[in-house]
């Protein structure tokens, strides 16, 4: 006999009568498994870790030395000058800060291991950092992609979809910016995305760093939604930022000014070095790793520098590209690699560590099924408290699939339901069940499964486990088929978040003020 | 700037003229990732694990209360006898064993917790147990399926061309029984199947344990490929036999005779529960592992009774059901826990441990490449030593998929690059080269990765990196397309492994006369 006989048995809903249910066909239903395991994520397991503490200090103290010896190169004056004035070694000419390691080691110790997110609707509050994990849609494709429309250039109308599916997933906790709406004039292009990300999300909010004017902008208008002052905001993390610094060791304007004011306002910044092994750092991924840190390093230390104990977070990118063509590559061994020693990286510093759900693949199928994987595992088991491009990132970012998020939602629902830990306890361990059904018996009938069978396993939103015959008389969709289905329908089914009309109102006189103002410079 | 930006960069091959090649729709050819990572895989990480020692106790002592209180029932009156001489309680109008717990760890001691499997061609030896991994195809499914020729009833074509599969790439190291040649009459099915291993591969064949006679037979040939005498043979594992229990607490008569003949042959024999959670075993992790555990102990423990120190694993199969549907479904988080746990209750044994790449999909679809992913990495990262189900599986077993055995492949490769551990010493960490390519410089012609970019990362057999227009232009075949296309091809180059003509002649004669003696009962 072997694994695959004797598969058809039958279920307790079955022997009462009940159908199978619309599974692989319903949008957003998900059967809760425990206490709410999507909102509030939390990582019961040991880290897992593949470098010694020994290999985790070499890394770190290479990068201590790239600081001391080779520096890194700081375009922002003011970001200069507030180096030199906690004691680095500025030069003017080279644009060139040299940090010594004392430096580096007493600056990054004031940032907070831990941050509570909060924001217009405080019960979508989400905390980062320790085993506190919060789940990013994607950020910055320029394009968008179905199955139905084809692959183009990303819209305001597409981000504002993006956003309904955001909202009506609670796995999602925090929005990124899904797609680059083309169609919207650069100067106020701001102005439109985060008025769709407050109006049609009441979740955590993304800023660009795209200079001091369109984040200030983006900054008073969460303000508003929030309905606090200015200082209630400052003590209140409601929204983030990503940095990436130009790899490699240079930090340009906008990203400096964006460590800079998002520390000046005690909103989340989170610094992404964008080190491609091979192209940007070091072939060999404990050189690329140890650039990496030394990039990440440079940037908290000038939060920290601004602000002690603004909020930040450690981000690690380091993938690989293909050395025949020269293309990023996502979601291989050497990314995995990569995101599990930057996640050691972090801890040992206490930073909260954001990583990525990441592919390379043209289409939404089984290689950016089986690259997101590896990205999923490996930032999830490897401590990642940000997951960012989370939900719908395809084509190595460059396009965001409306598949692709749905798929997304059902594997992170996967590994959030993998996140509820097992009890261990005499009426989990069953003897007495076992005793009851006996040799040859069966276990739907028994008190001990009819008592805990309705959630007792996480129930799928893509995944079809219907027999063959029944998939295949159904039509034969397939998973990506499938997710088109769910996309639509999530959309179909959406429901906007209320807002105080009085928000709204000023929300809106905001955004006409500064429309007419004719919007903001962006870098 | 988000982390999409920038994303086209020059690599030196394309710098110094090359081109990008047929990545993508070359079949079998790989790049091997430090040295031949692929024909012995070794798991350099320490095994992941998600439960306490505490509970991983409690787990082993409610099993061996089952065996103590609750008993197997063993339908082979042999298997019966064997325990009760070793001082088990039998109760023979039952059928029912009951172990005492000083009988159960006693015997197990004496299982080896390393094997090395030797087949035809001694090049081709794999070791099982503590960090090696031995890798199977798929084994059991009764039908067959390829985007060509859609699913129908598996032939000896069929297993034919899996055995011409299998031995092409190097990442499969044993032989399993890919699909069910329904074509080929029962009484010299076991025939058929083992001469198409022995001939088509020389890799270590699978033994179905279904019935003496033709166990064997099927040694028999298997001892004629190795050119050993029968002494010789029984001290050097050349194959393999998989037992399931029949869940819950049951041994059949062919499976019980299974256990006994493969330890008197020393042939491994791989116990097997097939523990679905709310079916055949109870419905909470803890309970249905607990049955698990029992099941297996029973059976390891006649394995050493017959022989101590036979040759024998510890098979973790534990699923969940839908309990809408009764449908098993694999690939869930369930399932990815139960594979953690289990490889913690083999270790606590020092034991072989064998886990599955499953998953429950219909298609060779993202649902397939998703719920492979979640049994690949708790199998492979929880220790797993015999991964079968490794390259074919689809449909809960229900069929051998071509596409999915290529999709497989590529999974493999890169879960055994990810294995390969980095080097981390002066070279790697490249403060040289940091120095050299200094702040906003790039790596490509640095000497440091001149030196590595040839061998440097995985390089895929299946993952398609060109840019989206390159990949529209060539058709925007996706990854299940690419598959296809390689599985064609690489029937297409396959070439037979050499064997001895005269050893040729005496298999060839033995199955002419068994076939003349009208073959084997089965069972």
């Amino acid at each position: 006999m072997t694994d695959a006989e004797n598969l058809t048995v039958e279920s307790p809903r079955r022997q009462r009568g009940g159908r199978r249910g619309r599974r692989g066909e319903a949008a957003a239903e998900l059967k809760a498994v425990g206490p709410s395991p999507l909102r509030h994520i939390r990582n019961p397991y040991p880290p897992f870790a593949i470098f010694s503490e020994d290999e985790i200090e070499a890394i770190h103290r290479t990068s201590l030395q790239i600081l001391e010896e080779i520096g890194i190169k700081a375009l922002l004056p003011e970001a200069r000058e507030i180096y030199r004035r906690a004691g680095a070694e500025v030069d003017e000419g080279e644009q060139r800060v040299r940090l010594d390691g004392a430096l580096v080691e007493q600056s990054i110790a004031s940032i907070p291991s831990r941050v509570r997110l909060t924001p217009r609707n405080p019960e979508r509050w989400v905390e980062v950092g320790e085993d506190a994990i919060g789940i990013v849609t994607t950020g910055g494709p320029p394009h968008a992609t179905d199955l139905e429309r084809g692959r183009r250039g990303g819209t305001l109308s597409d981000f504002e979809d993006f956003m309904r599916l955001a909202q009506s997933f609670e796995i999602i906790h925090i929005i990124g910016s899904p797609v680059e709406p083309m169609d919207v004039e650069v100067r106020v292009r701001h102005l439109a995305l985060t008025n769709a990300a407050l109006s049609l999300t009441d979740k955590v909010p993304f800023v660009y760093s795209r200079g001091p004017q369109a984040v200030a902008d983006s900054l008073e208008m969460i303000r508003i939604a929030r309905g606090l002052d200015e200082a209630a905001l400052m003590q209140s993390p409601s929204c983030y930022t990503v940095v990436n610094a130009n790899s490699p060791l240079q930090l340009d304007v906008p990203m400096s000014q964006g460590i800079i004011d998002f520390a000046r306002m005690g909103q989340l910044m989170i610094l992404t070095p964008f080190t491609l092994a091979g192209a940007m750092a070091p072939v060999s991924l404990p050189g690329a790793l140890a650039q990496q840190n030394a990039e990440a390093l440079a940037g908290l230390v000038l939060s920290q520098l601004v602000r002690p104990g603004a909020p930040v977070a450690y981000g690690g990118f380091t993938s690989n590209v293909d050395m025949k063509s020269g293309a990023p590559a996502f979601g291989t061994p050497e990314y995995a690699k990569a995101a599990l020693i930057s996640g050691q990286l972090a801890r040992r510093y206490r930073v909260p560590f954001r990583s990525s759900n990441v592919n390379a693949s043209n289409a939404p199928d089984v290689q950016a099924a089986y690259e997101s994987q590896m990205s999923l595992w490996s930032a999830l088991l490897g401590g990642c408290n940000i997951l960012m491009h989370g939900a719908g990132w395809l084509e190595g970012g460059l396009s965001a699939s409306y598949e692709k998020f749905i798929i997304d939602v059902e594997m992170l629902q996967m590994m959030a339901a993998f996140f509820v830990p097992e009890r261990v306890d005499e009426a989990s361990l069953a003897l007495e069940a076992v005793r009851e059904v006996g040799p040859g018996g069966h276990y739907f009938g028994a008190q001990h499964t009819l008592a805990r069978y309705d959630t007792a396993f996480y129930a799928p939103l893509l995944s079809d486990w219907r027999n063959f015959e029944s998939w295949r008389d159904a039509g034969s969709v397939d998973a990506t088929g499938r997710a088109h289905n769910i996309y639509k329908k999530t959309l179909a089914d959406y429901e906007a978040p209320p807002m105080d009309p009085a928000i709204r109102e000023e929300l809106d006189a905001f955004i006409a003020r500064r429309t007419e103002e004719g919007g903001a410079d962006t870098e």
